[in-house]
């Protein structure tokens, strides 16, 4: 059995250090973000001592959750690292589509929703475009714990349809995804709800579940030279840099990839911040009206979250880069047809921006570029309206030749 | 590298012995059903000898592909054996959501399609209620083949769009499920296709791609008492059997589990015949009216694949069942909200049949009971029709709570 020895949580702003037990999951003194603090030091062994089906659980000691009677898990993670072909030499998919839930979120939740466990939540509560709380209501079914959830109101009902086949309670906010960020922020705070949202500033712990994609991509490619990652406000981005980071300071890589973090051009609060050279990520102004609905997080009232992220894309001399829907819908005709991979559009962004950075010349021949792929196609309707519809025939051959040739 | 002794076909009917060069799919002597059989005895060490990620070729021994080479994964297999908390001792979900394109028709196609490859195909065709076809598309994309789907007219939109990203030429076909399987029949006699349509009658080398399902289930539980299955035409129930067949022949189990094949009561071909005792199965009169698509097979034009079902049932002392679409949704909300499982109705067939299996006293407390889960409810609106519609507020916490509580 484990030895764990217990963490706390520090702020990012203000440097003060929360015990977990309290329960908060931003700081309490200045509202900072909040990360968690390891009371020991990692080293080589603290990777990969443990064995489990689940390849977020398999790095149980790298993770915030103090008993293992406390994980809720669907058996997430190990998800498949494709080196393509159609794709060009050195060019690795990372197929989060293969999780329970059909999208990376259920790296963080499977994490998010054990610490809420150990810390005896009776209920819980996300802001989601969709995919987070798709899946956050299927880890709070199986962990029989009450499930509340907030989305934008023009969420498309696929993605909402299965959020209620969990049983969690939904409601459509009006406004942006930050009218709906700041609703749940607000409730949790007011009725002790645990608000589990997977951005840093309303938790803690959700990034470091999400670290573990780093650890899969160092298990199959050591460190690639780039890592592309979808970006909302960013807590995966955040989530990889910290993995490659423990990795380095174990002495089990040398450096840290360069991270891509691809936004919408409809919603591109830190790729804007990036290009023009500022230091702070500032909200987006406009609504959003891009296919890319997973990324099209304008930060109103969090944008610190952004902040951190574009910190982590300098930190490891990285780019942003925001891509159009014409080019992402291109990248999810390539992503299928080339690799048979049903990815969303804004899990496809990826590749959207590989294309573009490989015409740039910045990232050139030679180098190994892993592209996340973070969510399936099958909830999102948006890349198939232009598919047409198929022809009705009888069953006669010839008409069946007919069409085919 | 593997020192693999060829294959040969033979036919169940007459017994003719025909080599896979001839790319013959079925009997050309007697029209029918083929089997592989390996010209090498089957021993403990040919099951578990080589390693893979993809849970279907980890067993490259005992499958039909001669050189590894031309095998086609999309990392199929390995799915999670869940041991259920909310559904009672004992009970086991074998959850085939997992798989790359959400359906168990991965195990087949990626054998199917790989042996396709071997024997120089072009063009592949199939035909399809939907997730088979889903499957196959997308392995033909990734191994640049071109593929000819046809569907019946009634096939939900969402599953035909899966289809066509993966850039599959789809014709929906006037009538049952059975005019489009004798379309793709006649058409790849006519044109030379390779018909990788998934039942025994029209393939005979995906049903071993099936068996993998019963190799895993043996990996984690030995030989439960019984193992559930939907059946269309049931290639998954032959080859689930002939795993278990050659575990047993190999000394590895004592008895083959007990096989519950279970179709929906308005396409029940092999249940009917089930109950009423008769040794063959014949085709389903009315044109089907179910939310479970994907096993109505009224088997018209090629009932010996439903006798041979039967068969299999028999031999394990087995039961066929039936449940009905009201059966069907509410398993689908018991393992989502039990399990955070999404599957579809079809898919759920298999716990209402254990619900009324164990009602009805043939299933007994203290038996393992292996539930197969064989494809996601995210490509089928017919469970989430009844959810009604989620409320919209303002981002107003009083308007939040007055719903929730």
């Amino acid at each position: 059995l484990s030895q764990k020895i217990s963490i706390l949580l520090n702020c990012r702003s203000c440097g003060a250090e929360i015990s977990p037990e309290s329960g908060k999951y931003s700081c309490p003194k200045c509202g900072g973000i909040l990360q968690v603090k390891y009371a020991r030091s990692v080293n080589k062994d603290s990777f990969f001592s443990y064995s489990s089906r689940s390849g977020v659980w398999r790095f149980f000691e790298m993770l915030p959750v103090e008993r293992r009677e406390n994980i809720v898990s669907l058996e997430e993670g190990n998800t498949p690292l494709i080196r393509t072909e159609s794709l060009g030499e050195g060019v690795y998919v990372k197929d989060e589509t293969r999780n329970p839930t059909g999208s990376f979120k259920d790296r963080p939740n499977t994490v998010g929703i054990s610490k809420a466990v150990e810390l005896g939540a009776k209920t819980i509560a996300i802001a989601s475009s969709g995919n987070a709380a798709g899946s956050l209501s299927a880890y709070a079914a199986k962990a029989s714990l009450e499930c509340v959830v907030g989305v934008p109101e023009d969420t498309p009902n696929s993605k909402l349809k299965q959020i209620m086949v969990f049983g969690a309670k939904v409601v459509k906010v009006r406004g942006t995804y930050s009218a709906a960020f700041n609703l749940i922020r607000e409730s949790s705070g007011k009725y002790g709800w645990h608000n589990l949202t997977s951005v840093c500033t309303a938790n803690p712990y959700q990034v470091e579940g999400d670290k573990t994609a780093a650890y899969e991509i160092y298990e199959r490619l050591n460190n690639p030279d780039w890592v592309a990652i979808p970006l909302g406000a960013g807590p995966l981005l955040v989530g990889i840099y910290r993995g490659f980071w423990e990795l380095r300071e174990a002495g089990l890589i040398d450096k840290i990839p360069r991270l891509i973090g691809v936004q919408a051009e409809e919603c591109a609060p830190i790729a804007r911040a990036y290009k023009n050279g500022e230091k702070e990520v500032t909200p987006w102004e406009r609504k959003p009206h891009t296919i890319a609905h997973s990324i099209a997080d304008p930060l109103t009232g969090y944008s610190q979250d952004g902040t951190l992220t574009l910190e982590k894309i300098r930190e490891s001399n990285g780019v942003a880069e925001s891509v159009n829907d014409d080019e992402m819908l291109e990248a999810v005709w390539q992503l299928a047809r080339g690799e048979g991979i049903f990815a969303e559009p804004a899990a496809a962004s990826t590749l959207a921006a590989f294309n573009k950075l490989k015409r740039n010349g910045i990232i050139t021949g030679g180098e190994k570029v892993v592209l996340l792929v973070t969510g399936t196609g099958l909830k999102s309707s948006a890349a198939l309206d232009r598919l047409g519809e198929a022809p009705v025939i009888d069953p006669d051959p010839d008409q069946l030749m007919k069409l085919v040739s």
